[in-house]
């Protein structure tokens, strides 16, 4: 840091007609590369920023191969380590989780119109896969909500689960299957950025309006109405619901009215002391229990309230032979497969980020896209259903103090258990209470503070988010979602087709150039129209960069005629035009041109390399890039050329 | 510019560690705006780029009515000033391109497997509708070889041209309608920024893949084969052609072999010699009328030359009792409309705007649309397909002289006059003339020069090219279009989730920061880590821009090791990032956290008044921007974090 600035400030101040001598600094190009060794960087920069395999480097073959083997299964990383203490931790959290997992379960596999015991046996398996595989160290893993209704909506289109439940349950294990083979291959081919296109604004207008949908959908439970409508929107279910008022159960509308707010209340103390987690953890096991000793001391279920019934027991059964890759549905069943595993992938991801956020270690996105696909596809084969790490009960294990994935298995082993022994005694469980457990669950998912932020920040987010939660509850779950995603991308790219160009101005008193716009005391350098492009310039802006630019010499020329001064140089400021292509090399071309035909000369400033590259193996004679057209700064392009004009206008 | 570098290279060339003392400029925030009128500036860079309302401003009422009518009809513009040296210009060129587009108009009808009549009354409405409405002189209006190839290969999907004559029409006219429609709207809604995303290499793959295919389906009346198949790939073209050998007819395969080589002749004297453009421009018709009397004369249609056969004669019937805008074919129409109607106008409008630039004039596109549109919809009311401004017709209209738009008006006379009287001139025309003109019309279509141009300067354009050009040949038209249109969006979106984060480094004897791999001489500052990032931040590269600057502190954190000295600050360059959104505020929000755990500050350069709002909208405490942590340069944020280092480390 050699250079300084000697201040002259004052005199000159309003009379910019002054010589400026200083050193010009040479645009250099970047050192040349082969096309196929920027194919390879580019590859690179694209599919593995994060660079995953730093650690091998410089290691000898062994150390590769133990190395290779802890990076696929992270549980030989942590398991040698494993001791006692950690161990006592991660029982107490598991036994907790399980018995927020065990009523959850059974709720959310009805919420997909599943047999509630396939709520359990997928408490059961992909836990401990995920434990094998997984690096967050407390992800819970398991069926959650969205998911589950996404799954339950999809399929009712073409399968009845209570006219048909042999082919429904195909459909849903066969979508499951997909839903984790494409989620490992996502992981595999690297494309895991493709779960950054839902935007928070999507995902919190698309949670909340999911939110809604479910809680609808309990109606059915709570009010203890028979006849229930089989669609999902606001207005379906709500003209289900007064059409049906008949149906309504006093009994059981004041029982689950009861248990609603008792779980409302242990979740907002829990929210509000995170120490008493296990008052929100513990309450929907003690509810199921409460709840159905209720039902079996006063045989309530004679008194028009419905029970969940006679359950099978016993552990997962092998479902491959359930699984259907060919007929007539195997198009709603990929769909299934991607939506809901794009789904679960960004609820599992963005958990385990930020729980390894907050207690400062990495996870590898694409390597939990491998471990959360493989439990699915794994899943599918043992008569489970869709499954990824859940936010509430991440948080729960958290609280917990959970740990590593131990807590996972201690869950397991108590599902385990429950599935062997404890099955009848869920026969006399009261679906009301299940409707409960579920609205209590997804209560937690509208984050209204979170929508206000959104509409402080960026009222086009908003839009997307409203645009996602509107069309979650009038239109359908995944159409909503869809609508959202073509929102922000279409905003992505306007933003590329519209980029920004700023006129810029002398700061007084030193050679920086800024925005006229933002910094108002900048002044205008009379002769001269500096510019500054804000994006690539490629097929979809050259035209429209063009046109802007004659517009900014016209409302130039305006003020000129005014101050008696002609326009002799546009400066374009290219820093910020990260890359061109082969429009964008003839914009230049025309831009030139035209403004020859003006008598006026085009100075490029601080184009990048690959702009400079371009640009030189297009123009044969570099008539672009002659040194007196081309300068590192805006302040040594001025300089240079305002001292070479004969004629000053003052 | 009162600022002024006082050079000092050399003593401390290789020394960085020394003391900076420099003037700190204040990073503003741009005047408040409400949203409303942010939102009015958005819409009004978006749709209003090129301000067309300009020259109303300050207008008297009835000069405002005056310029309106002659916003809408151009005629008005030029009408008042037209004389007769004008005149004459116009005749000569417009009887010029009516003996091209006679014979054209016939061949390309039977393109699109429509009566060769059609190609006539599409020569005649349109270019006087154009006249009236149309802002460029040089455009000369009619059927053109790939809108014809398209609906004509569309079209068959859903009805034979051989079978049902009726339905066919019906279904081309009804498409006609739509194009035009759309066309039309797309100019009214000023989204013609649409036609941008067919970029250069798309275009020119697509055009020369559409040649081939068009070329290819002219061997049926070059070769005489009478069994001809009805797809369009060159795979069963090629395979027809060499199942039919013997269908071959050496009669015309001698006389087509003939007017080829002299149409290619004549093409290449005009290429070579543009005064000449006459002997191409006269060339087609000549050969009409040679080839018609040599079938005349020895009646060589009894020798397997085959013949157009009798034709109607008389002025465009009207057609509107033929459109259909319901049944099962509303579809295919739709589609059709579209893809013709934004091929077609890419044409007209490329070939305005390259005729506007020649000549120094303006050609305004989305008036341009609206009068290519409201053409189509009125022709197609009249027995017109769709039509538009033809490159080669266009080009040898300009070469002949053409002043205004009176030279289509003159044209369309002529073809009147042809359809009138001159109609059963043709019966005895054989169809290998009309094959051997589309053939030297089309060959003008291959543009190996640009191919190559494109081949040096973007690797990726030359791929988007090939992926159009094969996909047309092998695939389908519209689907090697929509293939290249796909491929180009995914490389802007990929883009965009992959912004580029460069290293600055000093330039020594200056404050100027640049690229490090770019400028070799560029030096570190021990202690901080400078990078640019290029690129609005938003939701889509949020994640990647976190896991991307955490693999640079990292690597730096390598090379420190060696050199002893820590990573004190990390100074982001905004400068290039020209919008964020709410994901890009947490963005910062998260890596400020990240950071500060590892004991870096996070320094902040010259954000633009986008960011800075936005920032300070979320962050309630304003600890992002903070004073010493927000400066206009980097050249500043340096010499004023390094003379607060307490220790430094040299």
């Amino acid at each position: 840091m050699e250079g300084k600035f000697e201040e002259d400030i004052g005199s000159h101040h309003h009379d910019p007609c002054v010589e400026i001598a200083m050193e010009i600094h040479k645009v250099e190009t970047p050192p040349k590369r082969s096309s196929l060794q920027k194919l390879k960087n580019r590859l690179k920069e694209t599919f593995f920023p994060d660079d995953p395999l730093r650690q091998f480097k410089g290691q000898s073959t062994k150390q590769k191969w133990l190395l290779g083997f802890q990076y696929i299964f992270p549980i030989l990383q942590w398991g040698p380590h494993y001791n006692l203490n950690l161990f006592k931790s991660d029982v107490v959290s598991g036994l907790t989780i399980a018995s927020l997992a065990i009523p959850q379960g059974i709720s959310y596999a009805k919420l997909a119109n599943l047999p509630p015991i396939l709520g359990l046996y997928s408490s059961f398996v992909p836990p401990l896969v995920y434990a094998v595989l997984g690096s967050s160290r407390d992800l819970a893993v398991g069926p959650v909500s969205i998911a589950s209704l996404l799954m339950g909506s999809m399929l009712r289109q073409e399968a009845s689960p209570n006219l048909d439940p042999i082919l429904y349950l195909q459909l849903a294990f066969t979508s499951t299957f997909f839903a984790g083979l494409f989620q490992a291959s996502l992981g595999f081919l690297r494309l895991g950025f493709i779960i950054d296109f839902l935007s928070k604004a999507t995902l919190i207008g698309f949670m909340a309006g999911a939110a809604i949908i479910v809680s609808l959908q309990q109606l059915k439970a709570l009010l203890g109405i028979t006849h229930f409508t089989k669609e999902m929107g606001l207005v379906p279910v709500m003209s289900s619901v007064f059409h049906n008022t008949k149906e309504w159960s006093w009994q059981t509308i004041l029982m689950g009215f009861f248990f609603l707010v008792f779980l409302l209340v242990t979740r907002h103390i829990s929210i509000k002391k995170p120490k008493l987690f296990w008052v929100s953890a513990g309450a929907p096991l003690l509810s199921v229990v409460v709840s159905t000793l209720f039902v079996f001391v006063f045989k309530a279920q004679r008194h028009g309230i419905s029970v969940i019934g006679k359950l099978d027991h016993g552990l997962n059964p092998p479902s491959w032979n359930m699984l259907h890759f060919h007929g007539s549905h195997i198009g709603l069943v990929l769909k299934t497969g991607l939506i809901t595993g794009i789904i679960s992938l960004t609820e599992g991801i963005a958990v385990g980020r930020t729980f390894a956020a907050l207690k400062n270690y990495q996870v590898d996105g694409n390597k939990e896209m491998i471990a959360i696909g493989v439990m699915n596809v794994v899943g599918s084969t043992t008569s489970c259903y869709i499954t990824t790490g859940a936010f509430s009960r991440s948080a729960v294990n958290h609280n917990a103090g959970a740990k590593t994935a131990v807590s996972n298995i201690i869950m397991a082993v108590t599902v385990m258990v429950t599935l062997l022994f404890l099955m009848p005694l869920f026969q006399y469980t009261p679906n009301l209470v299940l409707g409960a457990i579920i609205v209590t669950a997804v209560v937690g998912l509208i984050d209204l503070p979170a929508a206000y932020q959104i509409w402080k920040v960026d009222k086009f987010d908003f839009v997307v988010m409203l645009s996602a939660f509107f069309g979650v509850i009038f239109i359908s779950v995944e159409e909503g979602l869809a609508l959202a995603v073509g929102i922000s991308i279409f905003k992505m790219v306007l933003q590329m087709t519209r980029p920004k160009t700023v006129v810029l101005g002398n700061i007084p008193g030193t050679d920086i150039f800024r925005n006229k716009h933002q910094y108002k005391d900048a002044v205008t350098i009379p002769g001269f129209l500096i510019l500054s492009i804000q994006a690539p310039i490629s097929f979809a802006n050259s035209n429209y960069l063009n046109e802007r630019i004659l517009r900014w010499i016209l409302d130039y020329e305006e003020e000129e005629t005014k101050s008696h001064s002609d326009l002799r140089f546009v400066i374009l400021d290219l820093a910020a035009v990260s890359a061109i292509d082969a429009n964008g090399v003839m914009f230049f071309q025309e831009l030139r041109r035209v403004l020859e035909k003006k008598g006026v000369e085009l100075v490029l400033v601080n184009p990048v390399g690959e702009v400079m590259e371009k640009l030189q193996k297009a123009d044969g004679t570099h008539d672009l890039l002659q040194p007196s057209n081309l300068y590192l700064t805006v302040g040594e392009a001025v300089s240079s050329r305002f001292s070479s004009m004969k004629v000053v206008s003052c």
